[in-house]
């Protein structure tokens, strides 16, 4: 399982203080955190800053990889400050965080993938908003996939995320988001499924359990990558013991070592 | 999700120990507390002592459902000990738990299954012991299935149990357990599947995170019935989540009911 740290995130009130007040520490902290938690990638987003976004992304990059050697998952709807933070990436193959079928962001973002060679998180959305459906969903994702493959990208370097929404505002958005993962894993078996775990628990009580369900039924769907927060023990621990309910580790040996390693939260 | 409360099992130390002393408080209390956090049967085993079982089953019947409501599950392959607990049955429709593909054992429970209208949980197993593939377990479903229709037991009262081995000791029995149930449900659409939760987790540390996954994972695709510790509030939890996921709770209703009477820990 790929995990993509989330947290240094200017949504968030302590990140955006942070970055308010180019304090680093706090940053490289949680960097190193997420790293040592078992995340390969660290998602950076600072779209709150809008103005400043270019500025404020290019130096959360620099801060970062002073401490960090695990690659930049940028996450920003701004070509300038996506490639800001391309030019100053040196923590390995970056992933662009996002592009989609809206035909504007489309454009913009294609160019910086082939340019760099990045990762490209294709997100099944267009011009028409947010889909509803599971197949509303597939025939963007087809949309997506065979465009970018036709630009040059490498099918390797795709990963489509459904869009997850928050099952306390649809009874069927679960449903919705599990039958989209196996569905987008048979029809695109080379390309990679992501999505942010924290997305299918907004406006519940209890996310934390809602989130670790989730992540269970996305896993054993096709989910090959999630966004979401490394450093939540329990959610990792999910992560650990679902791959041995995969098969994906011999007699549970993983499962065991991180056992003994004090990993494990039940 | 249908619940069986699988705690009053004399294989456990300490209700061999209220059994051999007929000890009714810690029984009842055990059955009222199962039945409380939600468990739908109370599953009754007494096949350790052997020798007594038929009047130790009697007795438990006797006795638990002087402070419950909800039917037994009774558990055991002594034919004897099963018509007693049957006879002192006053809890509404009780569970035998189990028949199998074994000709004797077959023929024995067979006759008590119809005589008292019980439901039924049909194991996977045969003369051949336990199956290892998934085929395997399905070609034995298949046999139980069609032979106990053939002898007039209805379809809504079987319940079918794949046999969940330890994925400690074959990393592929998780995915055999999870496969089975999929295609249990895809072939016999109208039969209830049931397993034992606990037993995925045997041997290895962290028991009751291996659990979790493994519900959740069950429950998405195509789990019924668990037999398992009702009073786990994490395993329960799970259960009102992954419902949630699977779109069998509006807007979340429930899991936010469960949440205020603090019902969820996550």
């Amino acid at each position: 399982m790929i995990v993509v740290g989330e947290k240094i995130n200017a949504d968030l009130k302590s990140i955006k203080a942070a970055l308010d007040k180019n304090n680093k520490e706090i940053i490289q902290e949680l960097a190193k955190k997420q790293q040592e938690a078992g995340a390969s990638y660290i998602d950076i987003n600072t779209g709150v800053f809008k103005e400043n976004e270019v500025s404020k992304l290019k130096w959360l990059v620099d801060v970062v990889q002073e401490v960090t050697d695990v690659p930049f998952s940028i996450d920003s709807s701004n070509a300038e400050a996506i490639e800001a933070a391309l030019k100053a990436n040196k923590n390995g193959k970056p992933v662009i965080n996002s592009i989609t079928a809206e035909k504007e962001k489309y454009n913009k973002i294609l160019p910086l993938v082939l340019e760099y060679d990045a990762y490209v998180i294709a997100l099944c959305m267009d011009n028409n908003g947010m889909p509803e459906t599971v197949d509303e969903r597939i025939v963007i994702a087809d949309k997506l996939v065979n465009s970018l493959l036709k630009e040059g990208v490498k099918i390797d370097d795709i990963l489509l995320d459904p869009l997850v929404r928050p099952v306390g505002s649809g009874t069927n958005y679960g449903v919705c988001a599990i039958e989209a993962i196996k569905k987008l894993k048979a029809q695109f078996p080379k390309v990679k499924v992501i999505c942010g775990i924290n997305n299918i628990s907004f406006g519940v009580p209890a996310r934390k359990l809602m989130n670790q369900s989730f992540l269970v039924a996305a896993m054993i769907s096709g989910l090959d990558a999630a966004i979401m927060d490394s450093m939540d023990k329990k959610l990792m621990s999910t992560i650990f013991a679902t791959e041995a309910l995969m098969g994906k580790d011999e007699f549970c040996m993983n499962y065991q070592m991180k056992f003994r390693e004090g990993l494990l939260e039940i």
